[in-house]
């Protein structure tokens, strides 16, 4: 196919704008079904190392995604961005690096290096910030992620696994780790002792729970309904279970809690939740709730409260997250899968029906066919 | 009159329940319409001093309460929390203050002083702090507010005005003054160099915006109307003045904030404030919308904002806040009213004609009849 000019700037077909071959499976369109596509990645630029993927967790934002749900959908999307894998080349460049080493790529693969977001070490708020797919990378072709056999990527944007941190389950680690990580480091959330509610029990909020036990916090689950308790407190180690449906429950646990990382992305009420938090108390979104929420002023100002957002985290944090997971041997809850069995997987995914990670075996795995 | 048991607690009657005989102005009903009130004082504990009071500002509570806009007024009510006097007794204990210093009263005449918020000096969000009116005091009486003649206060909530601060123009600085220094100093949007907006240029706005000045900030107002641009940038030196219907202006302003201070009390939205925040800025809420407002929670997670509440501040803050007025001569300003157009005032404040505070000139004007 000849190169040809669209509106979203990409140079060529994605089989052959770049000279290197790769593989991936891709969504041609909203129906979100998932098949191979041949497409083709950059060669490996001084300061870039590639990386053979061995697998790849499947985040909530992949299904919004391949369904166009946030509308910002460039088709044919490739995702996935908890790539797991060992570096195969590196660029005369990369200092931090080798060939053979054990490393991940989160969500973003490049940023401008010059804003003050960059500056300091939060790339995640840089406004140039490449995403892993479905971005416009600095040459003007697309991203592509990491359902696919390869990938090449500035060395800044890699994360080094720790040696004894296991690729497919701490994969989940490089989003749904580093997402509830940075704003717990960022808003103090990571002080032992201190008080910390986990709303939502997914891919987000399992990980949650284990970095603030970790830390010697007090942690409480908020759910919706009573299924998870016994493994909340037995398997990930939770101190409390609250029905959030239950106000006896919530009643009695008000103004006890520092802090909520709130995963939720379903329209839901925060007014039980404010009240939970203590004065000064922090709640941060994690979740991406489409509409907006209704948020009750008295509480917020009666309490000296307040309601952030937080997305991903930086480079310097990523790396500090993953390290610490190394110490605490914490990973994430997975259940590994084929590639060929994602499209269910996404089927799954969308009713919750998970504990608590899909991660893709995918270089055993991954077809043309 | 006989004391009589009411469901709030009232030993007696107003007037009677206390040995010092007290004159103020009082709201009997949701009408809101102030008159004279005879009523009580307790005498001057140990640890207590007695002010009489010469100035009283008018804040929006203070209209919100004697009409039982928010459902929690015990009438009859006597409002006033912007107190300005001379202490003309002190108990056998008190420590700071001796007869004649010139002093204020601010919200908050007691609170538990052992929980954790007032440890750290933020009896604001005690949950047993006691009210300067419409609250129930330790003694099971019901706290009346400075539109009186005298009040009687333990010293611990009593501020020490500086010598050059005029009382008349300084009593705002105890509601409105604390209420918009405590969140910029708390969230560090205290420091030069900082871009400062400020929503609603009203009692607590044109504070603000004195505040960030003296503080070295870039400060921006952000107002619905261009009525009161000129007077923003040359009266109170603000630095730019957006009109927040304005789509051109708003969007050049997108991003440059690190904070904004939002006085507003209506319902209003949130998504156009939120995008002139830079990655981490930070939106406290100072006023008190009654229904919930939509948050969209896009904006707070792609930039890693918040939204907070804030409930004017701790006693140590409220002096060091007045210290600060006091070295940068900074005060409210004021349209000075003698009590008997104090019903008046209140029409006027409901329609927001009045540039900046009322304040009552109490001790030249109060009378019984």
């Amino acid at each position: 196919m000849a190169a040809v000019a669209t509106e979203y700037g990409v140079k060529g077909s994605p089989e052959t704008e770049h000279p290197r071959k790769a593989i991936g499976w891709a969504a041609r369109d909203d129906s979100g079904v998932l098949s191979p596509l041949p497409f083709s990645r950059r060669n490996n630029g001084d300061c870039d190392v590639t990386i053979k993927i061995l697998f790849c967790g499947i985040c909530h934002s992949d299904l919004h995604s391949i369904k166009n749900e946030w509308k910002n959908t460039i088709f044919p999307i490739i995702p996935g961005h908890e790539i797991a894998g060992i570096i195969t080349e590196v660029g005369r460049k990369v200092r931090k690096f080798k060939v053979g080493d054990k490393v991940g790529v989160g969500c973003m693969v490049n940023s401008c290096h010059s804003c003050d977001s960059c500056k300091q070490g939060f790339e995640n708020y840089c406004p140039r910030m490449i995403l892993t797919y479905n971005s416009i990378d600095t040459d003007g072709t697309k991203t592509f992620g990491g359902f696919s056999d390869m990938i090449v990527v500035n060395e800044h944007f890699v994360i080094r696994f720790p040696e004894n941190l296991p690729l497919d389950k701490g994969a989940p680690l490089l989003c749904a780790g580093i997402t509830v990580y940075s704003p717990m480091k960022y808003f103090g959330l990571n002080e032992a002792g201190k008080h910390l509610g986990v709303v939502g029990l997914g891919g987000l909020g399992h990980v949650a729970v284990k970095f603030g036990k970790a830390l010697g916090m007090k942690v409480t689950v908020i759910s919706s309904s009573q299924r998870k308790e016994k493994e909340a407190i037995e398997r990930l180690g939770a101190d409390f279970f609250l029905v959030s449906s239950n106000t006896e429950q919530m009643k009695a646990a008000m103004g006890t809690m520092d802090g909520i990382i709130n995963t939720v992305s379903a329209d839901h009420s925060l007014m039980p939740l404010l009240l939970l938090l203590k004065a000064h108390g922090k709640m941060i979104m994690v979740g991406l709730p489409e509409k907006p929420l209704e948020l009750p002023i008295f509480p917020l100002v009666g309490g000296g409260k307040f309601v952030a957002g937080s997305c991903i985290g930086g480079i310097k944090d990523t790396q500090e997250m993953i390290d610490f997971a190394g110490k605490n041997n914490i990973t994430a809850e997975i259940e590994l899968i084929d590639m060929d069995y994602v499209n269910k997987a996404m089927e799954r995914l969308a009713k919750a029906d998970i504990k608590y990670r899909f991660v893709i075996n995918v270089a055993n795995s991954l077809t043309a066919a």
